[in-house]
């Protein structure tokens, strides 16, 4: 296997693409945008794109510097066999937004996507695109529940991280997870 | 009782008293807002304020020129005995959603909470007094359980209304409050 890490010029070419990631999702939003754009507006071949980030999903991610991304979101959430899945998610989703470090830039995502129509539309895209792969998919969520479960994880962002209304912006996460995890679980189960 | 509506210059005065709301609660906020210090910036009398509004959750709704208020939302919620809590709440709430008369003020006012700290701050301390005066003291919700149907009633807003996902932004408001209702109801349920 190629080391191609260590390959001189690797991280600015890794940069090179993010760069021009940023700005075909931001052009184009996130259905627009393209592997072979990004590629052509970074000036590298689009394997190269594909072999350092992967699929489309993988750039966003990348480009928006998120935290973490939906196929490790999964693998926890499956690998959670202590919880149901339910709780598995609004425990993994509180972890995440609980650690200031990897809150900052998805409140920055989430506030450009309230204000700007750009942000929505390439927030939409991209939402869709894991709620149906990914969720839906993989999980075996009808996509229009998953979408009922976004609204529930991200009105818990909204109230309890953006606006910060008590008594939910202080509340210990363990009670905030067993009183929202029955809300999840009636959207998720037929 | 004095025709006060028809007084010549009333039109005016309550004109004057909302922008003197509007400055005091931006520069306040809303716990930080009374109706003594808006009294005293329109350069009336408090009982004017009294009379012409009541009290200051009424001030606040008719100075962001809000469609409804708490009270209106409660005796609907209320009376509507064909439906249980959780479902009429819900009801209620696509009801003026979808109107896009009624939905312009709500979403500048949930665009610019998301966005900046003053209108958090001010959005915050409303629905403080909302959440523990009117759902936690009226209906009999603990507040905790009030501000997590908060969570969920401004997630579906931001989801279906604001970044437009699909297929929760297309899906019929009778759908969504099938499959909405019972998460609602899971946590307002004890």
């Amino acid at each position: 296997m190629a080391r191609t890490g260590r390959r001189p010029g690797a991280t600015q070419t890794r940069e090179k693409i993010l760069e021009a990631a940023r700005a075909q999702f931001s052009e184009k939003g996130y259905d627009g945008a393209t592997i072979r754009g990004i590629a052509r507006e970074a000036g590298v071949d689009p394997a190269l794109v594909h072999h350092f980030f992967g699929a489309k999903d993988q750039v966003f991610i990348a480009a928006m510097r998120l935290p973490y991304d939906p196929g490790e979101v999964l693998r926890r959430i499956i690998a959670d066999t202590r919880h149901d899945r339910a709780e598995a998610i609004v425990r993994f989703f509180l972890d995440v937004w609980e650690d200031p470090r990897t809150r900052a830039p998805m409140l920055a995502l989430v506030r450009s996507a309230a204000t700007q129509e750009q942000a929505a539309t390439t927030v939409r895209g991209f939402m869709k695109d894991i709620l149906f792969h990914h969720v839906a998919g993989e999980l075996g969520i009808p996509a229009l529940r998953a979408a009922l479960v976004a609204s529930q994880l991200f009105g818990m962002v909204l109230v309890r991280y953006v606006i910060q209304v008590e008594p939910l912006a202080s509340a210990a996460p363990d009670e905030v997870i067993a009183l929202y995890a029955p809300a999840l679980r009636a959207v998720i189960e037929e």
